[in-house]
């Protein structure tokens, strides 16, 4: 592992700045011996060349060795899950359970984005046949389909260090649509991240990939990024982060000459909305999918329910007792980082100004218990601050008097990831206008956390909680973040049928002359 | 026609503004009697509120009733045809054939708006079912569908009066997206797109349609069209025009605290590659087809060809000197307005400084003969500026000492909404990897304008000659510029079919469990 504390310039390992940083254990904020040395504004230059390079190569290989590749990369994972998981476990402090489950997700989510290629999914090919009897003019030949933009930029998450890092969503999607990536690696996890690379490096040398394909730049403060995402040779950017972090990058971005598309997953509460008739009946079992999912890793996710409306009721205090019994009962968690936690103590003070406390999760160091609060519908109404998003495990109930204000705050919401809704079928429709204007997902009767990779998922929601809500960064559609269409008009039958054929099973639209008219 | 002058609030015309206006008969440059009162800040205001709430009650209305209504509009349209091709010829100076074609296409594209709702293409519903009996974790149900992201802004353009203005492409993709639009009226063709306008409404009134569903702006200067985009109720924007105007609306847009997506199709010189082969058998039915693109309607399309590039040869001389014939017998068309032909002068005389010019179209007022330049691939190649575009019949032949020199010039190009390439079949395949790099279209043996409003059409190319190379603003999926996905997770069986029910032929992809594994 002499790779270790440099950056990956393709297969070169290389170490020539200055700016030195470590990583540390969050639960004990001990740093670790190896000294991690942030990419020069040279190796940075390098980086982009290579990853030009590599992406005129690797664009025009057949869409086999693409997948070949993609499948391998997940196989080579597998077999080194254990200086994964460690290093994982070391830096984010997140459990050894977490670690598993986010490693297999990761290794998934390269065969799964590989299989929306494989299929042809990806590629989303529309024949529209000629019609060389039409009058007055014939009608041409268009055959439409994806194709790779160019080198992407992706910034690492700190609270994924598998699944929305090096490992994650973003790169296997990119690399998926055909586009060479390069990463900037987030400080929070440079071990983690730069092992990762080393592996997708050796998979992509054994597959006789294109040297550049893969780039992964340390940076402890914000000039590699703001180099990167500035390069005229960059197509388009991946980020998984807070607000500030995403709209400090679109400003950077708005300055090119040449815009480009930021992908930006940003912040979210999440809120949970629970009829009094779903609390009637369910109270207990909602209670307990709730604080579960508050809970859930110390709260460290972009989809961990902050605020949840209900009408003022008996049941609704026995809900509460049993959250707050749930909480105080509850194992303190390491959260990620020591400027995480002090981020979140600092959130919760701002918010203690603006609603009550009702039960205030205990703290050690990093490790933390979730903390609860409610606030009536009219101050919720009166104060927007109080819908904004504080990263960890930390809930708002709003209480509302009846429907009528419950749904003056749905629609006083920001834009969200997710909105969830525990009600009997017969109250969907009335919640569903306000919430499909609010969220990217909606679930019903259960939590947002657990973002199923699965073909139809949509994970990106209005603006603020994402910058582009037409894309999702989990689902076969994420590879269209990194795709633009082109037509073929009036090219040669065998042309197209060669096209068809390269991916057998091709999941394609083909219309028929005037099928459509 | 009392409404003539005044803009459309919804229903409700009016004139408060101070600032008057006129249109302008482009064959003589006489002004129109009619004054045209620009929208004040309060007009804005007024449309941008009737227009939120009109959304919030359209995107709720049923389906069938959206696509009843751009049915209608089309009925209404040919019921008033004759109104319509008067004015569109008495302010464009476009001649009547012209009139008619633009005329069908702008009735058509309400009714093929419509039938990609209908048939619920527009919908891209994707259902992803539940597993219960996964483990260690159930499989939720996902399904996902596209929603109406809110009030459109779309700006008429200059060069077409029907069908990239208030009848265009634009608006009914918009209103068939399900979203309210504000239409900011171009300056020199008023009268058309008043009239057009007010059809529109006629029809939205006969429908029962929410008041507001469309706006009608009128503006000489650029303060209202930065009024709107700036606006928060405005969720995106549509543009057809220059480079200049586009990256000035994204400047204003960038400003915004929410982000939204500007769609301008700008400009793009639309290259011709002709083979050494190609023109050897096959010179006076290339040199046929290009001069008449060239001259087409006085060139003034986005994909007019203003670029050729052919390896020298003997063949090529002929080919120049049947250009120039064409040329030389081609009767001087109008141009759009006094403001076009003079910046087309003003372009070709900073042309001439760069390039050869071999036949100097003639002049009379607004009225122009196409102009023939030449230069050499090493000239090209060293001054990027003879790639830019001149709106308006402009043609360059860049003149390669061999294929190698065309590919070095090929691999220069900027963005292009199209690239044309006359070549035998067996050449294809050396010149797409470039094509394809720089086009949002490619033609094969073909030439570039006439733009098919079809199912697999890509209107949209990389930066600059759009902004936003992901949509086209032709062909069905124009319509997701105006949409977002929305994933509903869980919910029950009866809501999933009902939303599949609604649309009986829905085109949806429904994954079985485990197909894509």
């Amino acid at each position: 592992m002499n790779f270790l504390g440099k950056n990956h310039i393709g297969y070169q390992a290389s170490a020539f700045g200055n700016h030195v940083f470590f990583g540390i254990d969050p639960r004990n904020n001990q740093p670790f011996e190896t000294p991690f040395r942030q990419a020069s504004p040279e190796e940075v230059d390098s980086a982009l060349t290579k990853s030009q390079e590599a992406f005129e190569t690797y664009r025009l290989i057949p869409i086999e060795k693409r997948v070949q590749f993609l499948k391998a990369v997940s196989e080579k994972l597998k077999a080194n899950k254990e200086i994964l998981i460690h290093w994982f476990c070391a830096e984010s402090g997140l459990p050894k359970d977490r670690a598993e489950v986010e490693f297999a997700r990761s290794c998934f989510q390269f065969e799964f984005y590989a299989k929306a290629v494989e299929t042809g999914y990806a590629l989303e090919i529309k024949l529209d046949p000629a019609d060389p009897d039409r009058k007055p003019n014939p009608k041409p030949s268009l055959t439409k389909l994806n194709i790779p933009v160019g080198p992407v930029v992706v910034f690492g998450a700190s609270n994924f260090p598998f699944a929305y890092s090096t490992l994650g969503g973003d790169v296997a999607s990119a690399l998926a649509a055909g586009c060479s990536v390069i990463v900037k690696a987030h400080a929070m996890h440079p071990h983690t991240s730069s092992i990762s690379a080393h592996f997708i490096l050796e998979t992509a040398k054994e597959q006789d990939m294109p040297d550049g394909i893969l780039c992964h730049l340390l940076a402890e403060d914000f000039t590699v990024g703001q180099q990167l995402v500035q390069d005229p040779r960059v197509k388009a950017v991946g980020f998984t982060g807070s607000i500030a972090g995403g709209m400090a990058l679109q400003k950077l971005i708005s300055e090119r000459k040449e815009p480009i598309s930021l992908y930006a997953e940003m912040g979210s509460s999440n809120p949970v909305t629970v009829t009094k008739n779903a609390l009637e009946k369910r109270a207990s079992e909602i209670g307990k999918q709730i604080s579960a999912s508050v809970l859930l890793n110390a709260g460290q996710f972009c989809t961990s329910p902050g605020l949840l409306f209900a009408e003022e009721s008996a049941n609704l205090n026995t809900f509460k007792e049993e959250l707050i019994q749930a909480f105080l009962q509850s194992e303190l968690q390491c959260m990620l980082h020591p400027g995480i936690s002090k981020r979140y103590f600092e959130r919760i003070e701002e918010h203690a100004a603006l609603v009550d406390v009702i039960y205030a999760g205990k703290r050690e160091g990093n490790f933390i218990q979730p903390t609860l609060a409610e606030t009536t519908a009219a101050n919720f109404l009166a104060n927007p601050h109080i819908q904004e998003e504080i990263f960890g495990s930390y809930l708002t109930i709003v209480k509302c008097s009846d429907e009528v204000e419950l749904s003056m705050c749905l629609q006083l919401l920001e834009g969200q990831l997710t909105n969830s809704l525990y009600a009997e079928a017969d109250e969907i429709n009335r919640f569903l206008p306000v919430l499909t204007a609010k969220s990217g997902r909606i679930i019903y009767n259960g939590v947002p956390t657990g973002v199923e990779v699965s073909f139809a998922q949509q994970h990106g929601g209005p603006f603020p909680s994402s910058l582009n809500s037409y894309f999702t960064s989990v689902g076969w559609d994420a590879i269209k973040r990194f795709q633009r269409p082109v037509t073929f008009q009036n090219f040669p039958q065998e042309f197209i049928s060669k096209k068809v054929e390269l991916n057998e099973n091709v999941h394609f639209l083909h219309f028929l002359n005037g099928k459509y008219e």
